[in-house]
């Protein structure tokens, strides 16, 4: 696909999905198609940059040239001259941005609703909210509009919308990303991130906008021998949870061990109580730092949110000698929180608490806003790095998880990440699969394990089919359906999507009915496969078909 | 599966595959089983070893107790008390040892003949040889015998075989992994290997082999920020290779650089002209100080392998100033070595320049032997990691490739090596995954990526199907078929097995044929769900019928 072809496909999947509060300035359509143009004339001459192809979203705090940069406050917008260095590095590496996206007002918030462009809602279910600040830029790449989006994350505005919208949010080490041309949330802590579909993509994407930092690259310490330790807590630990929340975090820790992780416990108080400083101790003064002046000369006007108007104002009178004495509270905590670390590779966390309604937000703003940052709040104060990553689903919405650790273990990580967005699959044999048939071999190469001798549901016809080697084809019935035998088998989606990307005619894969009333994964076949073909269910299986008629073969 | 069942389950493979060359001690069954039982007790009573329900092969020079170390060499043997460390940690996290594995004699080979135990027949084509020296393990893994197995490599020993037989080879840092219990071939250069069929299986037999080494870890540099880079060389700098290889290397490398990696020229002469210096110089001697008086002792034994024999008594008169000439000699080469690498990541080279046949070998011992190293010899002598991972195949028979890099870079070397064991997938789409169509967010959701429009091969009806949303069900068949709209998608295997495990029934995944004669997974339909649905093959296409019958639905 050109990148002028990926280009209209976005925008008509903006048309499609009638999302209008994602985004605060979508480019005119003919400079992005420009742009578009000049990527693949930069192809047709033998270049190949890395994202030629892709197409982007800017959280609408990060410079654009050609767009006013809002902070999510029309007042407050200016027209930057120039990108800001992250998005011209994504630009020189071939990636084409579309617009702004909408966020929490001055990228205070992790709710997606404090904004005059409207509240962002849920990709996943509408009446949810999508999270924030970067709200606008993760339900861009939920909703499949863009291929990657830019955030910030100051108190986890990265990762808590990559949760609620089921979507990898990277938090990289303070520093790697540059912030000129990006404005501030607290200066001291705030990280540009990356939102997209895919670990990969994400990563691909960072290292790309990542540079040599203003400090010095340390050396990183050498990680002792032996499986991936993951720091994880009790369920009973973490403060009260949404309904299903710790069932589904329970399950995320059971995958990492099922990868073959060393699972530890973790006191994760540490975490927790430096979490509650964010907002209600001395450092939300940062935030007066930054746009203060701008709100005391605008108070009342229409177009600040007030919650966050009333956040940071609030802030002007903190004295310093509090900072002074919160900065030692951080310094203890932090200490507390590496002893509780030990030599664990990561903490596994819940990116949130809970997700809210759009409702329930708007009915007690600060609340539960509060709540969402249990969890985030404190991975910036610890100068640490965080990867958010999709973790299943609870009540059909997104649930999702977070991996952090020390400062530069980024990519270390995202490969731990990498075990939680694999889950194995379930694939049904009954035929030339089974264990000692011809075919098996290919399952244990691909890693495949056996789970279990069965049967289907006895609603198949079975069919000796003309292939080489003979195999049989299964068929759905309405009516004269046996229990046919089965085996099932467990292996990565990577497994099956290499099994059958290589499966020949007229075999097929689709959904299959077991004894016990489940469905998986199972081999069928092409209906033209079976004209002809001599049916054999009566034998009840491929293996027993193959013992009585002396052999196999369709005569 | 149990850790019983999965034992039967090799057993029955052994017989199957009737490749009988590949292990010199298989422990009696009897004793393998109440391993297994004793596992699938630790279970029941609530443990969980990471190892649990696999089995593995170890080459045979590393101590197993209760089976004679031979090192390749009858008359050589001596039964070991205890387990080799490294084998009592792989049984400690529930690993089932099945028996000790064929290798080149005293592992001074990479060819996998030179073995009075025979010799062993490539896993894939067994007029080829296996490669060597772990040449047993090595086919034990791919013929799906063993999940892993244990190697060693001096100069190439664990990766030359993994090569030959598609798997997967893990040469660690030197050090990592004690080998207290090994037989020495050059004591400081040996490595314990591991040999899986997938990267993901190989990392983590590893990561619970190793352990604190004796010298203490060093802190690891922070890598340059960006993307990966990779140090390649041109074809034509790898001296001649083997029909097809230099194609097989260069898909490799695009395959690395359609994944986001940077490549960089290498000049490969310092790795090349190190490898000649394995066998050419004094480093030789190293294998007499290990087993030359037993040799001496045992001059003209029949069980002597010739070829080894000759190389290992010939090092006895090497005198100990040419010693210190080799070293400094391959002191200015790893300077230069390291100097052509620059910042890269990794250097990546084809692991053989060639593959030779079972005769060609025979006809030239030492010639076909020592072409073999050329690009593994010199790993181990600069103190550098390597993974090997299979990328594709040259006729018909696996192509593998080396990823290297510095000491303690193992883990770098897989994330890297795994770009280049996730090839994309195409998919051939016709109706609600269209673009613009209800369905086709989910490719999107899956990072996939429209290749191109196009139509099947005239062979196909079409029909459209009772479901929710409304979608068509493509048929092959003899007569009356028509040319369907569609489309052609790339995407991870992953991607396509994650759709794949959530595919609802009636729909299929199978292989469809494209108008230019292609055949790609596409989807297609049960049978049944034919029953009583509207043929819609004169439209040409889903979107077609869409329009033209005023809406979906079967009606």
């Amino acid at each position: 696909m050109s990148a002028l072809e990926r280009v209209r496909a976005a925008y008509a999947r903006i048309a499609e999905v009638d999302r209008p509060e994602v985004w605060i300035a979508l480019r005119p359509r003919e400079d992005v198609e420009a742009d578009a143009a000049a990527v693949d004339a930069r192809q047709a001459a033998g270049e190949r940059p890395p994202l030629a192809g892709t197409v982007c979203a800017v959280k609408g705090n990060i410079d654009v040239a050609g767009l006013p940069t809002t902070a999510g406050c029309p007042s407050y917008a200016y027209a930057p001259k120039t990108d800001a260095p992250v998005v011209a590095r994504l630009r020189a590496a071939g990636a084409v941005v579309l617009g702004t996206t909408n966020l929490d007002q001055f990228a205070t918030g992790l709710v997606g609703t404090r904004s005059p462009y409207g509240a962002v809602r849920n990709a996943v279910d509408p009446a949810y909210v999508s999270g924030g600040s970067s709200s606008g830029s993760a339900v861009a790449v939920a909703l499949g509009i863009a291929d990657f989006a830019l955030g910030t994350d100051t108190a986890g505005s990265g990762r808590v919308p990559a949760a609620f919208n089921g979507v990898v949010g990277l938090k990289p080490t303070f520093g790697l990303v540059p912030t000129e041309g990006v404005v501030p949330a607290c200066a001291s802590l705030d990280c540009v991130t990356v939102l997209a579909r895919t670990l990969a993509e994400a990563e691909r994407a960072l290292s790309l906008m990542s540079a040599p930092p203003a400090r010095t690259l340390p050396p990183l310490e050498q990680r002792r021998p032996g499986p991936w330790r993951i720091a994880v807590p009790a369920p009973g630990r973490l403060g009260e949870l949404d309904q299903g929340w710790a069932e589904a975090f329970g399950k995320a820790a059971t995958r990492l061990a099922d990868a073959g992780a060393e699972l530890l416990p973790l006191d994760p108080a540490p975490f927790i109580e430096a979490a509650a400083m964010l907002y209600e101790g001395a450092f939300v003064a940062e935030r007066y730092a930054a746009v203060g002046a701008f709100l005391d000369a605008h108070a009342g006007a229409a177009d600040l949110d007030p919650t966050v108007a009333g956040i940071i104002s609030g802030a002007r009178d903190i004295p310093a000698h509090r900072l002074y004495q919160d900065r030692a509270k951080l310094s203890a905590l932090h200490t507390r929180a590496l002893a509780a670390m030990g030599d664990a590779d990561a903490v596994l966390l819940p990116t949130t608490p809970g997700h809210p309604t759009l409702a329930e937000v708007a009915a007690d703003p600060l609340g539960t806003n509060a709540r969402l940052g249990r969890f985030t709040n404190s991975t910036n104060l610890f100068d640490m790095a965080a990867v958010a990553v999709p973790a299943g689903e609870v009540n059909g919405r997104p649930f999702g998880v977070m991996l952090i650790g020390p400062a530069f273990t980024d990519e270390r990580l995202a490969r731990v990440a990498r075990l939680l967005t694999a889950p194995p699959v379930r694939l049904a044999v009954v035929g030339a699969h089974l264990s000692g048939q011809p075919l098996n071999g290919q399952l244990l190469a691909l890693g495949a394990r056996l789970v279990r001798p069965t049967t289907t549901a006895p609603a198949y016809r079975l069919y000796a089919l003309d292939t080489v080697p003979p195999k049989p084809g299964l068929v759905r019935t309405r009516e004269g359906g046996a229990a046919i035998e089965a085996e099932e088998w467990q292996l990565s989606a990577e497994a099956l999507g290499t099994l059958l990307a290589k499966l020949p005619r007229p075999m097929t894969l689709g959904t299959v009915e077991l004894a016990d009333g489940t469905f998986v994964t199972g081999f069928l076949c092409e209906p033209q496969a079976l004209e002809g073909a001599r049916e054999i269910t009566s034998y009840g299986g491929w293996r027993a078909a193959l013992a009585r008629t002396g052999g196999p073969g369709p005569a």
